[in-house]
């Protein structure tokens, strides 16, 4: 069976940067550490007056495109993943090919073009569709474009407020990827759950306990129906755990519980037997209470040995280190997990061909995925053609009077016009509405 | 290689009725035959004032799964296709998945959910989903449940007021499946067009002329990339051709035009040429309006030939019959013309096992896609089983008045109680807000 996978990825921040920090926490009169150790985060990304989710795809998918030498014909499918659409009906992908038909001679009349959308699992589910376009063998080989694109904001002076953030990921799919190739196996945990949600709404309504114990619980039911049919996980096999990261402290969370499940019945688990007793097995107790309270001791004391913080320290941390600059990127930020663990690798000349990749993908409402994935002997030079080092370092850093300004920007029910703070250069950019209320936009050489 | 295709079809329509000659001619002082013959609509369904987007769609799916005998565990993936959504994060699938949880003892945590998004031809974008879900074998033995389910209501007032609908079609895709076998090949013509819209709205902004030229431009583009495919499309391998029905009289122009076309350099061309002449060919024409109005001259003849007229009589108009009284669903409009034509075939006791359906899709934005269905030897029985006559018999028949009140209540900008017209019987019903302005719904016995 031929492999299908990603063959290539390009990640396009928004242009300017709030320092969490430095600006956010001295205006709210916090602690940085809230910020920094707590939610485990820097700072933000956001986008200028002239970006939006349709620049911030349209620019990663060009420089995509360019960097590996494609022209539309060589696209049977552009997909879009969004929870921060601007319409009810067309489709942003369409936007995204409109852009790129602006720097291409050929167009894209041919390519089916989508919108997914469930919170932060759509960028997910699309690469999911463009595989099984693949593998159903509808592509008359051509690769699909897939565009995670979204500017997270929350309402002014909600608690999600410092963990916003905007921006696009662009995957390339493919047949014999350069990057990684997906596993055919894949796990489910989804139930209809009321944690976060826009109703008729741009910002989220969230309630934050209940969101994490969702993201926790599905996440576990994604594993277990995973191991149903890929087999037993054991932390040996894995290089890293790219998870979706809202904020890096969740994942903190995850990789704990994570970590119990999959060492459950082998020798790491006896391994910490002396120091920290074995897993409570329910089967041992008369009370379900007393059985989570059993875990719950269990898991805090994991948490502090050796070998769990080793463990994190080489599979889940280096998963973090984009995320923690830019904030929730939404449907992207699985995938910016990907690239951040790839790229700590890629610095420390760590060899990772054939290695194992599990990656747990989440959206809120509420359902998670895990399916596994190879590297590829491409992915050096894959991972090294990436600029987002030096995008991150161009970002503009707000005032927090910029931040409040830039915030009413991009307020759906606002109308004001903001002078741009950076200067747009070979990309796309917002160019204003037409006749029937459209976005449009061009070109800035 | 196993056949994937559509294993059984059910319909729900919204409960209320609009007669168009007898309630909404009179109102706006046109002449009746403006809708029955220009537009080709004696009336429209509306939803109640308990019913909306998720009580149609898991009415619908419900039916489908009590009939063909289902548990959540048959079902491994549940797809909504909308343009009606009313949150911009969490999809519709969840809120269709709680219901059904709530008359079945299983649940679907199991099952991949999303909503797809593209116009009216995101229903068979998820269909397509569906199918290559199987074939990459991805499936494990289960099956997918596909919704196209929309509420189509115009600002009050709008030239599209008399093209509203209501309903769902659920849709089981299935190995071996009942009903028809889907090609694996799909002909595409899609571009970033400027039609129809919604941005940040509920309603929508459309220019009427450009639509329908739009929707042919892109209906001749997916007609050939189909059969630069899946080779020469001819009428006679033909039993029926589903179009996309935004209104029966925009049909009736695609009809004319695919005839044009497939009948081209065939005998079928050369049977007309006494009374019509042969196809303008744009080589023999120095110019390229004098071309236009040689064609525009050749299909007004074309229009009136009894070749012609017996062929749309065939092939086209039995798949108008239910659109004709439920006016336009938007996504599920084109799954409705495939039952209407298997609906009239059965009803004329013809047999179709074996023949070929050329499916016409399209969706504003805008994107056509054109693909094949073979009929397979459960069609009759699971027609015979449909009771969409009865459904469309029962529908509450507005006055003008309650038409004012029902379209006020789907409004998502007004907040107005409206007593029910009609009583639910074991159907989903809306039950209120939560506290994080999320819809509740109700099982009513």
């Amino acid at each position: 069976m031929t492999a299908v996978g990603i063959d290539a990825i390009e990640i396009w921040t928004g242009n300017l940067k709030l320092d969490l920090p430095g600006t956010f926490a001295p205006e709210k009169g916090e602690d940085p550490e809230k910020y920094t150790k707590g939610l485990g985060l820097n700072a933000s990304s956001f986008p200028d007056s002239y970006e939006d989710i349709v620049t911030m795809g349209a620019n990663a998918a060009h420089r995509l495109m360019e960097r590996k030498g494609l022209e539309p014909d060589d696209i049977g499918r552009i997909d879009v993943a969004t929870e921060s659409s601007f319409d009810n009906s067309k489709p942003v992908s369409t936007y995204v090919a409109g852009c790129l038909e602006q720097v291409y001679d050929g167009d894209f009349h041919h390519a089916n073009k989508g919108e997914r959308k469930f919170a932060c699992i759509a960028g997910t589910q699309s690469l999911d569709d463009a595989y099984n376009w693949i593998r159903a063998g509808r592509h008359r080989g051509r690769s699909a474009l897939v565009i995670a694109t979204d500017t997270a904001l929350y309402a002014r002076g909600d608690a999600g407020e410092a963990t916003q953030g905007a921006g696009a990921v662009a995957m390339l799919i493919s047949e014999d990827p350069d990057l990684v190739e997906l596993s055919t196996e894949q796990g489910y945990g989804s139930a209809d759950e009321t944690d976060f949600l826009k109703p008729n709404q741009q910002f989220p309504s969230v309630d934050g306990k209940r969101s994490v114990q969702v993201y926790l619980a599905r996440m576990r039911e994604a594993l277990e129906d995973y191991e149903s049919v890929a087999g037993d996980v054991h932390p040996d096999d894995l290089a890293y755990i790219p998870f979706h990261t809202p904020f890096p402290g969740m994942v903190r969370k995850a990789g704990l519980l994570g970590y119990r499940h999959i060492t459950r019945e082998t020798s790491l688990e006896d391994d910490l037997a002396d120091e920290i007793g074995r897993q409570p097995r329910e089967e041992a107790f008369d009370d379900e209470d007393a059985f989570r309270d059993a875990l719950r001791e269990y898991m805090d004391a994991l948490k502090g040995t050796d070998q769990y913080r080793e463990w994190y320290a080489e599979t889940i941390e280096p998963t973090l280190s984009l995320s923690r600059e830019v904030g929730n990127w939404y449907t992207g930020s699985v995938h910016l997990a990907r690239v951040s663990a790839l790229k700590t690798a890629l610095e420390a000349d760590r060899e990772l061909t054939g290695e194992t990749l599990l990656v747990g993908s989440y959206g809120s409402g509420a359902q998670a995925e895990i399916h596994a994935e190879t590297v590829k002997s491409g992915w050096k030079d894959e991972i090294a053609a990436l600029n987002i080092d030096e995008q991150l370092e161009d970002r503009y850093d707000m005032s927090w009077a910029d931040y409040e300004e830039v915030h009413d920007v991009h307020n759906h029910e606002m109308d004001v016009d903001v002078e741009e703070f950076t200067t747009p250069e070979a990309e796309f950019v917002f160019d204003g509405w037409g006749r029937m209320g459209e976005r449009k936009y061009r070109y800035v050489e």
